[in-house]
């Protein structure tokens, strides 16, 4: 089921994803040669360019009839490009989309300064929709993510972590992006006011869905799927909804037996089996599958005042996918 | 006569330099504490307001005569801070204006993080001018600095850098920022082409004078007066005008001297102080004087046909003032 859903996608999404590419490479192209290299190494390894459909799709859905909507629509990649070079040189992180991280080639310095490029790339093209709505959108997204990876820095390795502070985490880690590039595509359109409320509420929903479902392949997913090997947040000192959930409902010994092997970082094979186990027997898988099917529904809820449409059906899709995805 | 200049400068800007205080520190209050210390650290230890008065008096010289110029004025303070937190990472600085670099004081990847963060303030007011021309200004500045900076990287110890490379360095490194400042102030004020492109070329030409000055002062200031050691720049690798032209004109045996001194990049007191006197004799800190007053001369030119009042005053005064400057 999970692979016909990714195929329909596809599918339906094939002529605007080949135009993306075009435009992603375009843009890069007129530059300095190593800000390229280091920028196409991350953008040209295998990016599921969610944000350009869902602002291409956003704008349709709002009635957008120019024929802009594709090269804007990259605004929200290179964005996320830059934001994801910065995070990858403050987490340490090695691998990224199963290459090695950019930083691990190339020096921090350089990696920090392709992300300024990319963010640089992205407003150049957001000033040409002549919008300056989605250039406070941008803004917006920017500070909440610089804030939340700070904040967030600040409570690793934290072990009573509240459902509440993970939430606010994952919303600036990967919900105001998805929600912004939404929104913006309905601004684009100028749609009105309670259309553009809408497709920005959706967009929310959509991205802790998808940040949930994240969180839980870093448990469940294996390292040939993830291109990674699993239990990468744990390793960096980062608690998520499956463990937050399980330690709230463990035994004390459980719940001490986790908490000393989280402490530890540092994982064999069968420990981190055992922990996974723990996941299981305390509800910590279910519950955060459940957390991420009622964002998914209200996504799709979201959109029940839209006329039906090819838009609306791919954007509920994607809402669906964003939890049954392997990777 | 120096002293006379900057108190002139000071006098008839205090007002504004008074709210333009205010209006820096009052965006920066309702957020994360962490980022607002280490933003701070750096906001707040001395800097002149260059850029906010600059914009402030471009804008007022074309005529605007709303009140928000104060308020728009700090877009290029925040964007100015943001591109040093990122530079002293990359650079490895250790001191920025007489205070500790803030990368010496938190982790790296916090200072990087709140360099985005004063970028996503600096969007954000950048936003409210609803003038999407000047986030097409930051975007080159952005794109044009980042690209100099990894440029610069690779150039770091280049022992035969021409002047030409030299003066695109400083072009991307200084007068991009200050150039698309003053443009910005003509844009706000919605002024005809040619003045925009008067004021743009009059901050190009300023910000060359203000770099190639900074780095004689590197050379002919005391630690006492940069609050910092001289010499920072050839510890750090790069070759600036001074050096770059009396290289050119040595004889064989000083130019081998001096290109050992440099490849070395650990300097005592001695040596120094020999280099220095290279510089005189080979005319390099004569010959930069000169092209700084060159860029001022145009500088000034290029308020010609501006009519005469208390704003265009005070930008030749800057003009004046940006090579005469002991700090």
């Amino acid at each position: 089921m999970t692979k016909g859903m990714k195929q329909r996608i596809i599918e339906q999404a094939a002529p605007d994803l080949e135009k993306i590419e075009i435009a992603l490479e375009h843009h890069l192209n007129p530059n300095v040669e190593l800000v390229r290299q280091i920028a196409s190494h991350l953008l040209f390894s295998g990016g599921k360019r969610l944000r350009p459909l869902l602002m291409v799709h956003s704008a349709r859905l709002c009635g957008y009839n120019n024929d802009f909507e594709i090269e804007f629509s990259i605004i929200f990649e290179y964005l996320h490009a830059a934001t994801l070079l910065h995070d990858d040189v403050v987490d340490e992180a090695d691998i990224r989309r199963g290459k090695k991280a950019a930083h691990t080639k190339w020096s921090a310095p350089k990696v920090v300064l392709t992300g300024d490029f990319l963010m640089a790339l992205s407003l150049d093209i957001a000033a040409k929709t002549r919008e300056p709505d989605i250039i406070s959108v941008i803004a917006k997204i920017t500070r909440d993510m610089s804030q939340g990876e700070i904040d967030q820095l600040s409570k690793k390795g934290k072990l009573n972590l509240s459902e509440e502070e993970y939430r606010k985490i994952i919303e600036r880690k990967t919900a105001v992006l998805i929600q912004g590039t939404c929104q913006s595509g309905a601004i684009l359109a100028k749609a009105p006011k309670e259309k553009e409320t809408a497709l920005s509420q959706y967009g929310f929903h959509l991205g802790m869905a998808f940040q949930m479902a994240d969180d839980l392949l870093d448990y469940t997913a294996s390292a040939k799927e993830l291109g990674k090997n699993p239990g990468a947040d744990l390793r960096e000192g980062k608690l998520t909804l499956p463990l937050i959930h399980s330690l709230s409902n463990a035994s004390q010994k459980d719940k001490e037996w986790m908490q000393d092997a989280i402490a530890a970082t540092l994982f064999n094979p069968d420990q981190f089996k055992k922990l996974k186990e723990k996941l299981y027997t305390y509800k910590g898988i279910e519950y955060t599958k459940d957390r991420a099917r009622d964002h998914v529904k209200k996504a799709k809820a979201c959109l029940n005042d839209f006329d039906d449409c090819q838009s609306k059906q791919l954007l509920c899709l994607i809402a669906d996918y964003s939890i049954e995805r392997k990777v």
